[in-house]
């Protein structure tokens, strides 16, 4: 078995949480997720998500590239260096999605500043699960006291927006059409997994 | 009365807390301290100080950054546009002085983040107290369990060589010898105030 590291990404809702743990769970690989699987990332997700409590588009940024600094450092990186896969629920491409597209943080700067959290350090295939804002919406009800959830229809247009540029941009990014039927969605994300030897 | 921003920058023990609160007390002035002056920053100063919790020196950086760029956007900047006068007991020089110079991180990739979290945005003048670490070390205990102040004398000589070099950089940061009598010291500071107008 190849150690691999493999990350899931797309707007809440779009159904990537549950392909995350159908694929670690079938493969016998390590299942984590962005922000908050560590003792500190569980207390800077608490902070990250509660709207109730304002923060700059540039506080949250920190603080999610902090979360991952330190899950990488902790939780992925010790276990793809011991050969084992890897399989995360949000990574990079939230934060230049989510801070960047969204919020209207400064891409540039953002990418900058991704080097100071995780250096060159970068999943073997990303895949995006993408689905249009409203399907989404109507899967499942945006919960207002979560910070992002809150957001509104425009904020999720541009994150979406934002999450296929990055995979236009980058090689190793996979667009999988989440609006078909789960059988459907279940076969493209396997026939991705497949080209990296998953 | 002119709106100033002035830090006071300095390893732990060198007297710049008691400088830093004379001086805001004495100009009517807001004290305001570095990290964890808000209530986000209390929960990041309370995980970023405890030794028991091992993390990487980039989280740690990131922390920093994240509680400075809330603490510029809640605390600092609106009481400057308002016209007030703003003291603060560290800021950049601090991150760059301990996660750079003291544990390593780079510090070009250190300034580049530092972009995210503050801009431009920079004091009107830094105070550096300066004091050999020994004597730093036989004015206050340090403490075990803080993750800085038990991390060892050659740390903190990089430390400290590290705000000596910061301050030889930039023309707005003034050293002032905190190793001399108290009435020394504070004359000198008082000095380097009244150069900005203060």
């Amino acid at each position: 078995m190849t150690a691999l590291f493999v990350a899931f990404e797309g707007i809440d809702g779009c159904g990537k949480s549950t392909q995350a743990r159908r694929v670690a769970d079938a493969a016998g690989a390590h299942f984590t997720f962005e922000p908050g699987d560590t003792a500190l990332g569980a207390t800077l997700r608490e902070r990250l998500l509660d709207a109730s409590q304002p923060m700059t588009p540039e506080t949250e940024a920190l603080l999610m590239l902090a979360d991952r600094a330190h899950h990488v450092a902790s939780v992925i990186a010790p276990r793809v260096e011991r050969g084992e896969r890897v399989v995360t629920d949000r990574f990079l491409g939230s934060t230049l999605a989510y801070q960047g597209s969204g919020r209207g943080v400064d891409l540039e700067i953002l990418e900058r500043a991704t080097e100071l959290a995780v250096g060159s350090y970068r999943p073997d295939l990303t895949l995006l699960i993408d689905i249009p804002v409203d399907v989404a919406h109507s899967r499942r009800t945006p919960d207002r006291r979560d910070r992002f959830e809150a957001a509104g229809i425009e904020f999720h247009e541009r994150v979406r927006a934002g999450f296929l540029t990055l995979a236009q941009r980058h090689d190793n990014w996979v667009v999988i059409d989440g609006a078909r039927d789960r059988a459907a969605v279940d076969a493209s994300v396997d026939d991705a997994l497949r080209t990296i030897g998953w």
